[in-house]
């Protein structure tokens, strides 16, 4: 980011290298020049790198070649600029910003818009200035978003930290900064909560852009009301009216390709079936988990579903790099192929296909062929970073008791009903047996307890309730301190003395994710950066991360994407029935309700 | 400009009014959208605006009208955003910012972007603050730019102020400044000249626009030196390759249509022709004579004139709304009909003929059926501005004696030739008499005398020369303070008492132009504003302006455009022969040159 020379600062020697005067760090000869700008693709064309930056473009750059010049030949193979990730959570990978970076580089990413909405919510500033100033140390750029509502719900869960509009207005001056995280609080938009209204006038007065996130269906007077309180894109979208609408009002639609994020197709056809000006549409991936960028990628991944959508290729990368740049206020900086940007640049070989044979960022090759070949040393976090699970006790089986109403040998209960494939859960009630006093899950009704342990403050609380669909057979227990969005610490089980154990056993190490199964541990993945990232490599974590999902079969779970589900039983802000650490709560009422129905 | 209150301090009431908690100030109600930002036309729709801004646009917004909202019934007429001047120079209107809003608004003019150039090499920083702080008391949204190139040729002119570097990075604090005047010294940035680079570097550091002003047919090396060099746009491209080249390598072509300017013609082939995306194409008129504006139009014209050469309507309209926009970085504030932008409309019946019916700027009613019907005060310039034509004595006649060699009856002498329709002149010479040891012109060969008249410091100096090809046959004399670039003072005539008599007329109202034969004033434009502008109505300017055409013709000239070549005589940055307050300049050489050849 910063530590790289203005283009100002580099002028004097990008003119001498375009002039002749003086020989190029390197130059890239004979390729297919995918022109973002016009549209056009053109072979034959040569481009000149220097100090970090392209020099020029032209059909015949043999005159920059020095001695000390490094040529890359393209042989005909299309050069793409560098591409971005226009809205993306590092943290969804489980890694940090450098693992993350050395993941997706070899699949062409050479710019990223982050949230790091999670870290926030365990650290507040702090863990953003954290992760923005990894981002800074990277070989490719990752520009940094304010998150924007931390606590996601005020009054119905305790962060680790809050972010206010004083913090907003401190970080609108780092210098990786690029604006405000995706608005979550349309609610609060469309009220006029002057909280939001304030962090979003000091990313606006710092002339910064707004991320949007306006997750409902309502085309009416609601959205009109968030659009007109100034966010200026939007990755909720996922109807073809959605996308439509919001680019109409001049609020760029995000097409999202995440893990379990499947908003492209529908959307696209804003232009490949609409005809619509495709200049305002950008590509992300919003949450991808490791897994996905070792197994499928990332930015190319969308990009190539953009195509098999039907989208014209070319339209397809404006969307990935010149749109991006262009919405970011970047265009100068980022996004194509042309004198006076940073030196990104993909070589492929098809454009349908989009194999990712070379990635130069800022002027160094970074990947071949698939493979990271520059070194990206890992970046170091502070220890403290590493202890931020606190339970404030050792737990023990006893802390899962529920007691139930006195004298009754039956209850009913609110129980956290899971909906396979879907983000909302159903608030369902149950009748569950009462044994020795304790209300109990029905393995054969599939109810389960759940837990919501206090982890920031080590308070000791433990916050107990029913959870129905996981389909865990197995003594087990399921602990997981990746707890949207505050991230406290969310244990599954059928066992209370597993569901100890997985407590302990995530305190200790610093959080992550534990299996537990009749007193063994049968997967784990160590995340003790703010109990959220790993701090090994993405095919390591992804490896394990597989693990965990085997491991919960073993127990039973035959539920698709289970552990995201477990991850998400806590995300107060979306129907109908959560836990948090301030009891069970209604999302459709949003307020606190009883374990037990009185009947 | 900074007087309206921004997007972010309006939001809470735009939010009131989108989601119809309060009433509107105006709805302008069942008009066709004209949405720049898909490319579609969108009948039946209403359009909110409150605090000078749009709150909603929507199918139906009679929600948002209350007892005191002004309603507008577009009638399924257009609703254009606001029209763009990308680039342009008041001064070519020979009138102040005020009057030429005045004389645009009915235009559909909203915003305009320009370079007050011409005031500059008058008066310098201290004139460009002038019209820079009377553009900010305008109900139209006029951004600045500050010049690049006072003197536009240093060592061979002598302007009557400079702009440095460190006048640059002051300039741009200011709450209008938009970026750098167009980089005319094209050999300058090629070169690599640490002046040219260090304002492009104080631009570039306030996050500001440079502009660029290539004015050669070479799209080689020094083209891709220019371009590396960080100019952002070019309206100097005349040719089809020229709008090609800049597109390609991100330098936004700006396609112009002045008063003598017919740029967009054969560029416009690249959108309607070559298919190119549109996005980096602007339009603008550069420079606009008050008969233009008050007879033809202004960015009207260019729009109606872009459609004519086979342009769709809708991405003609972009080219003069939201491209503009984004290419400032403005596309949050000025160019769409989208919530949150200032609420600059305008409705036409008809997207060919491109009628102006109604303006609307910053939510205000402006104009309608081509007549400003809003109250725009004129602005009032100090009176030190209106005393800048010092020649330091009164002229006689043998001010404009040009002594011959001794002993000669003829001289061989070099020639000023003006060549119609072209901005060059061609380095003439001729043999002329010599009466009482004085070199006198030859009327049957139409060469007259030609004299530049200091007039910055009242130093007295006069240069004198001969000029080919006005056709006066009358004795006469036209002189004029408006003299590009330095603006001295340029006096042609066959009469050298007549050329007095001018030149003191000048002196004595302060500047502008004046036409005398045989001591009677035949025509006179009076320009006391630094002797560059009238503070006169444009259709009084353009009446006047006419008159003197007249006049010229009256004594014989028969040349098109004849006034303009006369004021671009002392252009010492064009080839080939030039006149300046330091002699008689080769402009193909940079150098001066005697008058007389040594035979």
């Amino acid at each position: 980011m910063t530590q790289m020379a203005s283009w100002a600062r580099s002028a004097a020697r990008l003119i001498d290298v375009a002039t002749g005067r003086a020989p190029a760090d390197m130059v890239v000869r004979g390729g297919r020049w995918v022109n973002v700008h016009t549209r056009e693709i053109l072979p034959g064309t040569d481009v000149a790198i220097a100090a970090g930056r392209f020099a020029a473009v032209a059909a015949d750059l043999s005159y920059a070649i020095g001695p000390e010049t490094t040529v890359i030949e393209a042989d005909g193979r299309y050069m793409l600029p560098g591409l971005c990730d226009g809205h993306m959570h590092v943290e969804s990978g489980m890694v940090t910003v450098t693992e993350f970076a050395r993941a997706v580089i070899p699949h062409g990413t050479t710019s990223m818009f982050i949230d790091p909405h999670e870290i926030a919510n365990v650290l507040g500033l702090p863990g953003v200035r954290l992760m923005h100033d990894e981002a800074l140390t990277l070989p490719v750029n990752v520009y940094v978003q304010v998150p924007s509502c931390v606590p996601s719900a005020p009054g119905l869960e305790t962060p680790g930290a809050s972010i206010e509009p004083e913090d907003v207005a401190e970080a609108m001056g780092w210098p990786g900064i690029i604006g405000l995280g995706e608005m979550m609080n349309f609610p609060g938009v469309v009220a006029g909560d002057p909280k939001m209204l304030a962090e979003m006038a000091h990313t606006m007065d710092a002339g910064k852009t707004v991320g949007g996130h306006y997750a409902a269906f309502d085309l009416g007077r609601n959205f009109l009301g968030y659009v007109a309180g100034g966010p200026a894109d939007d990755h909720e979208g996922t109807r073809l009216e959605d996308a439509v609408a919001r680019a109409r009002l001049g609020m760029r639609p995000m097409l999202r390709l995440g893990s379990a994020w499947y908003d492209v197709a529908a959307q696209i056809k804003a232009i490949t079936e609409l005809g619509l000006d495709p200049r305002s549409f950008i590509l992300c991936t919003d949450d991808s988990h490791s897994g996905t960028l070792v197994n499928d990628g990332h930015v190319d991944r969308v990009v190539r579903h953009a195509i098999a959508q039907g989208c014209p290729p070319v339209i397809a990368i404006q969307m990935a790099t010149l749109n991006t740049a262009q919405h970011f206020g970047l265009e100068r900086e980022i996004g194509s192929i042309t004198p006076g940007r940073r030196a990104d640049l993909v070589i492929s070989s098809d454009l349908v296909a989009l194999p990712i044979d070379l990635v130069v960022a800022r002027g160094r090759v970074l990947a071949e062929n698939g493979r990271l070949t520059a070194d990206v040393p890992a970046y170091a976090y502070p220890d403290a970073v590493k202890r931020t699970v606190k339970l404030g006790r050792r737990m023990t089986a006893d802390a899962f008791d529920i007691k139930a109403p006195s004298g009754r040998n039956s209850v009913t209960a609110r129980v956290i009903g899971v909906i396979e494939n879907q983000a909302p859960t159903k608030a369902l009630t149950a009748t569950l047996p009462v044994e020795d006093g304790l209300a109990v899950g029905d393995p054969a009704e599939d109810v389960c307890q759940i837990a919501l342990v206090e982890r920031h403050k080590g308070t000791g609380g433990v916050v107990n309730a029913f959870v129905k669909g996981f389909g865990y057979v197995k003594p087990c227990a399921i602990a997981s301190t990746v707890a949207h969005d505050s991230h406290h610490m969310i244990v599954v089980g059928t066992s209370k003395a597993d569901m100890a154990q997985a407590a302990n056993r995530l305190a200790e190490i610093g959080g992550g994710v534990v299996v537990i199964s009749e007193g063994k541990e049968l997967a784990l993945v160590e995340m003790p950066i703010a109990g959220l990232m790993s701090d090994e490599r993405a095919e390591i974590v992804a490896a394990k991360a597989e693990r965990v999902v085997k491991a919960m079969e073993a127990c039973g779970c035959r539920l698709n994407n289970a552990y995201m589900q477990h991850s998400l039983l806590a995300l107060v802000v979306i129907p109908e029935l959560r836990i948090s650490d301030m009891g069970l709560i209604d999302v459709t009422t949003f307020s606190p309700v009883d374990l037990f129905l009185t009947d």
